[in-house]
């Protein structure tokens, strides 16, 4: 059975189990995502559904500052103090850092872009779309789409990778906590340039 | 003659030159301020004022983790490039930084300080002295230490610098000043504790 890209997608970002392996769970269980979910935890893949609604009250504090010019300071939570002193969890807040200094996020999630901004730029959107001259019934999705983009360019999680653009930042984080076996969530960062 | 401490510190925070220096040049001028940082410019150690008042467009961004569990970003800002690479200069970038981990200044001076965030606490300390039952010429002085001890508590230029006590954080940075030969500004900072 061939088993859509976005729904493979899907199946990573729920679990941060790779591609080969969700594409093939996703094929055993005739598409069923929750199945699939399953299959991965059967192999000892997937343990995320429950990790991720963990409540995280320790973490670690990455920064990372290019030339002296940019800096960055996050602040990624994990669950207990134990996984603050893994070397693997102090990269990942490290390299988030990292990304965030390239990437330049607005907000760390979509749920963090306000109504107002939200509605500003849908507003701008729907202009954009109705000035292509494209029939009624198409201009909804052009919108969504530039949303869909929006997000992916202001929101941290949705950003493509730095280190490895094929995934978003949420997969990677995801990948952690499938490694490391504790939720690990980003809960702000900032962002200074010279000057600016 | 004697020379007060109050115009000795006057002096240094005016010229960042060292207290014994100041001392003899403001005895050698009587007490008076302006003749002591004349004599103090004579003697090559003073060329702040003239300093202190160059654009900063320049800077460094220095960082401080404590434990992974609170991080500190100020932005130090100064008049060149050159400078920025001062080793000196960035150290003393890491250092403030280091003290507002330690020391957790609310703002980096006086005039940061919103006029509703003063007018309260200048209530609370009208209200203060006041109940001391002191008779009332002496109670506006009371709230003026109070103020000036708030200043010292809750401004980052105004506290007493982590690493000597004797001196405040304007101090220290006015003995960079002289030393580096350019004007040097904190711009901002942000401190972050970890879960708060």
């Amino acid at each position: 059975m061939a088993v859509s890209a976005n729904l493979v997608k899907e199946l990573r970002e729920k679990t941060g189990v790779g591609f080969m392996e969700c594409k093939s769970a996703l094929q055993e269980a005739n598409g069923d995502l929750e199945a699939a979910v399953t299959i991965l935890r059967k192999r000892g893949l997937a343990s995320l559904a429950k990790k991720s609604g963990r409540e995280t009250k320790d973490g670690f504090i990455g920064t990372y500052v290019h030339n002296g010019k940019i800096g960055v300071m996050v602040e990624v939570n994990c669950e207990s103090d134990f996984v603050t002193r893994n070397p693997d969890f102090q990269e990942l807040a490290k390299e988030l850092a990292m990304h965030i200094a390239a990437s330049d996020p607005r907000f760390v999630c979509k749920e963090d872009v306000g109504e107002d901004v939200l509605a500003g730029e849908r507003e701008i959107f729907n202009a954009q779309a109705r000035s292509t001259g494209k029939p009624e019934n198409v201009l909804g999705k052009i919108v969504e789409g530039r949303i869909s983009k929006y997000y992916s360019e202001t929101c941290l999680l949705e950003q493509p990778f730095v280190k490895d653009p094929s995934i978003s930042v949420r997969e990677h984080i995801a990948a952690h906590i499938q490694k490391i076996g504790e939720n690990i969530q980003v809960r702000r960062f900032v962002r200074y340039k010279l000057g600016e």
